[in-house]
């Protein structure tokens, strides 16, 4: 269960009467997902919003999400709407939590994606990318390679020898993974298929940045891929990633220093979720264990990768 | 027709890709409504936007519109939102006009509304209004009484001694309006029952907010009731009005003051449509005939005001 902090309907009814301008609220419903915060469905008179407490990133940390949700949208990128207060702030605090309200993005994910779906998300990411570059907003990637080698650090003890090695030489083939990729910008950095929902044949909208961040386009294109464009036994599905591929060229074509390190970015993109899917797996957090993911199929995306490069050429 | 400026499919197509990140251009369609600009729908594979060159209005006088359409929009106040180009600016060029694109409002407007559809709009209407207490643009009402007086200069020529004589007086009596009522601040100022679009028994969103100026807020909902609460002989409907103020007043309490100038605020609501339907009728500009609003209906509400002043007393 993922609703860690409760809230009453008398609560929020008064919380968004004294602070809001998007109706009355008529009903409070809490959403059984996510592992990072609180989240519930609120209906007003208005519309329907998703109201969500932060129960781990902090009022200092959150104006990095919240503005580029809110840069995003403005861009006509479509991504939830952060709701202003009558303050004009965004965020506000119920029930001791940092807090805010967002737009609700209409539609549902897809678990097996169609070629035009994943040709969709492909333009949509090179639009994000495109629209965020006239963002101010600076974040590094908390999950980025100084992380990969702290987390490995806690969950070697945790592995068998043939993972343990994998595991060591892919950070070693990762050392320059850095800043030095360009083109940079704000990126979504988890843009699996839960977190695009689709409505009437169209991409609703991209939900769930709290993984946002500045770092290469052309990783984030790859995190994507690794989760659009592979079949259940870790091998690649041509035909999705052409067309994802293809989208996001339609909009924007990648330069020739990012075609060269595409299959590294492949392997980067599946190396830092094995390691946070391991790590989830070895020291959950309470609350958590339901959602934990299965590492292995990230270890089975990155051996692919490893065994078959997959040249950047469409 | 309102398509003062042609803009072909390929003109539009060439301009967004350049420009905005909306997605990819799959049609356009004229829209015959609207006197003063030229608006389009606009449909990408990512969705419905509304495409308006604007044929009277300045770049200078535009930011007023486009800024106060987004900051109610970041407040959910539901209305258009203006998208931002690549360069993080609303307003572009095409064809030698000033244009911007904004959301499309989904939703129809109501000819006939119900009691719980006035309660809506009065309840969105006192939103729209304390969400824009934090705007700070200025404008002043540009069909405010320097302008009742001066148009009215210029179409006595063309009334009877009777209709002129009442222009006059109400003129006169109306005399005081002006800065000093308060509380002000951003107001639509024409939300009649075609810029309210309804969509599953919500307020889909306010349209058309180039009438918007900053005014006093209880002139506002004057103006929305002389539309929303007439029957056909002129009349007041009382239903409808108690609806609509019942629901402005459970967001916003009227102050004493507002409640004081209440009935004369109703006939100078009254005034201001009668002049510029008058004027619309004696001196059109060209293309602009078929929209001329019969003036007469506007002289019965004022006469009406006149005869049966409404105390707001709820």
């Amino acid at each position: 269960m993922s609703v860690f902090t409760k809230v009453s309907l008398e609560e929020a009814t008064r919380w968004v009467k004294q602070h809001y301008s998007i109706g009355r609220v008529v009903n409070l419903r809490g959403i059984p997902s996510g592992i990072e915060n609180t989240n519930f469905f609120l209906d007003t008179d208005q519309g329907v919003f998703v109201l969500t407490l932060f129960e781990k990133l902090t009022a200092s940390e959150l104006p990095f999400y919240l503005n580029l949700m809110a840069h995003l949208s403005s861009h006509g990128v479509p991504a939830p709407t952060p709701i202003k207060k009558l303050d004009d702030q965004f965020l506000g605090e119920l029930n001791g939590k940092p807090a805010a309200i967002v737009s609700c993005i209409p539609g549902k994910p897809t678990d097996k994606p169609t070629g035009n779906q994943a040709h969709l998300v492909g333009e949509q990411l090179a639009h994000m990318h495109l629209a965020g570059q006239s963002f101010e907003g600076e974040l590094e990637n908390l999950r980025g390679k100084a992380w990969w080698v702290s987390a490995s650090d806690e969950i070697y003890s945790f592995l068998d020898e043939g993972d343990s090695e994998l595991l060591r030489s892919e950070l070693a083939y990762q050392a320059d993974f850095g800043a030095q990729l360009t083109p940079r910008g704000p990126i979504h950095g988890d843009l699996f298929r839960d977190n695009v929902l689709f409505h009437n044949s169209r991409v609703g909208g991209f939900i769930d940045f709290y993984f946002a961040c500045v770092d290469a386009w052309v990783y984030d294109v790859a995190i994507t891929v690794n989760d659009w464009c592979i079949n259940a036994d870790g091998s690649m599905d041509d035909e999705r990633l052409h067309a994802l591929v293809n989208g996001y060229s339609s909009v924007r074509q990648l330069t020739s220093a990012e075609v060269e390190v595409w299959p590294t970015m492949l392997r980067a993109g599946a190396l830092r979720f094995w390691v946070s899917r391991l790590y989830d797996f070895h020291l959950p957090r309470p609350g958590e264990l339901t959602h934990a993911h299965d590492p292995e199929s990230f270890k089975r995306i990155l051996q692919g990768h490893q065994a078959r490069p997959k040249i950047f050429n469409f």
